[in-house]
């Protein structure tokens, strides 16, 4: 088998990423809890199994919160196994929990990192804004009954790309040095009761989509103003955000790398 | 309250029907079954509580296979209740499972039967093309990892429309007289690994729209030629034509009345 990269000399191995999508609903999140469910160990798991190899580190692009979901998360580990690239995922699969799906994976170079070298990261963010709580989405939107103006959270939405500080946008846990981050893209899109917002950044602080659902939220109920929000964000002053939204309305669509790690698996419209 | 229609005389009952988005992964299907649980049942226990009524009768217009989800079913039942019918569903949904959603009800005619009086009916039958299985989707669509000619599937489907003896698209089971059916519409939608198909017709026969799907699939394999399906269907007989593709898949999306019994709640583009 042709390998793209140059295996470690001494062990034999090659770093290997995954493209990965998961239901979040069952989960501690993506990293490994002692004692609680996580993607991770359901995939480092199967990747013993398969490889025959001991002690697999996987390491992934981000942690993702109890109960929020990805369409395409990347990690990535080293390995001597001898499965080819285009048969790992389904190798994987047959072994996995029917809630994660490996969708493709390919040799990296000995030094990429799924986390330090992701350039950027699209997150969603799903509303089901009507008086009838969902039945069918219910696992993948947060149910909000009351009156929401959307043209003025629209406009909020508009606001807020830019390189910024957001430190009044992230809660409590985080373990960065600095808060400051650009956001390329937040937008909301809205069908019928379903509102989705559509975030795009180099980084984003720990809840820190979830606090610009709660902040856009807040403009929408009427507590505060589209100006407001950026006056929020100034002071650098979380309290006076709008609420952590929960975790089931959030979706990780994409990662991006340069160059692109995963070719046309990146965003896909919400399909996957 | 003011009532749209008169109540009986005689038991102070009046007609009611309702509007309901089903999760249908954990039930049995709508209908009651001795031992199971079913859609049906949980609505109807609901009702015998918040009616203080022994005897609730709640009738369909359509059982639904165990695993087939709906997002518009239609269903009546008599009572003297006094809970207004713009807060009915949320009484309804704050003691049904989650995976159960009453979207609205309404007073009908005493005559009012949500089967017989069933005009039209779409559905959508959900596939997962891709070498690699849906994880968030697993539900709402059935896996088909192979090759097929989806050209050729929409090709087929466009043959379907019209007034004929679908005989041989239809399971034993059901109980019908005439296997005589109009089909208004049969389209393909393709969104990357999803192909979507709509049927619209004046009723379905049993597991009628998992053999159109079925066979569909077999003419994207290759199976048969979008010719040969007209000669299955005039045939009439049930053996050459695909196979009943699982039940996940398929989702009853809208029933038509006349004149429209919600307006404004029918087919909602499937984000329900």
């Amino acid at each position: 088998m042709s390998t793209e990269f140059q295996a470690d000399t001494e062990t034999g191995k090659r770093r290997i990423a995954l493209l990965t999508a998961f239901d979040g609903s069952a989960f501690c999140g993506w990293q490994i809890q002692e004692g609680q469910p996580s993607v991770q160990q359901a995939m480092r798991d199967v990747l013993i199994r398969l490889t025959g190899e001991e002690n697999v580190q996987l390491t992934g692009c981000s942690r993702t919160d109890s109960g929020v979901h990805a369409r395409a998360h990347v990690s990535h580990f080293d390995s001597a196994t001898r499965i080819p690239m285009n048969r790992l995922p389904q190798a994987m699969n047959a072994f996995l929990p029917t809630a994660v799906a490996v969708r493709a994976a390919r040799e990296v170079a000995p030094d990429f990192h799924a986390r330090f070298q992701a350039k950027g990261k699209i997150y969603r963010y799903r509303i089901w804004h009507d008086p009838i709580r969902p039945a069918l989405m219910r696992a993948f939107a947060v149910h909000l009954p009351g009156p929401l103006d959307r043209g003025a959270m629209a406009e909020a939405a508009a606001l807020l790309p830019g390189r910024r500080d957001f430190a009044a946008f992230r809660d409590a846990g985080g373990t960065v040095r600095s808060t400051t981050r650009t956001l390329w893209r937040c937008e909301l899109d809205f069908a019928g009761p379903l509102i989705t917002l559509t975030v795009e950044g180099d980084g984003f602080l720990y809840h820190m989509v979830r606090v610009i659902a709660g902040s856009l939220v807040a403009v929408g109920q009427g507590k505060m103003t589209p100006a407001d929000l950026l006056r929020v964000l100034a002071s650098g002053d979380r309290a006076l955000a709008g609420q952590t939204m929960p975790p089931q309305g959030l979706c990780l669509e994409n990662v991006r790398y340069e160059p692109d790690l995963f070719p046309g698996l990146g965003d896909t419209d919400s399909v996957y």
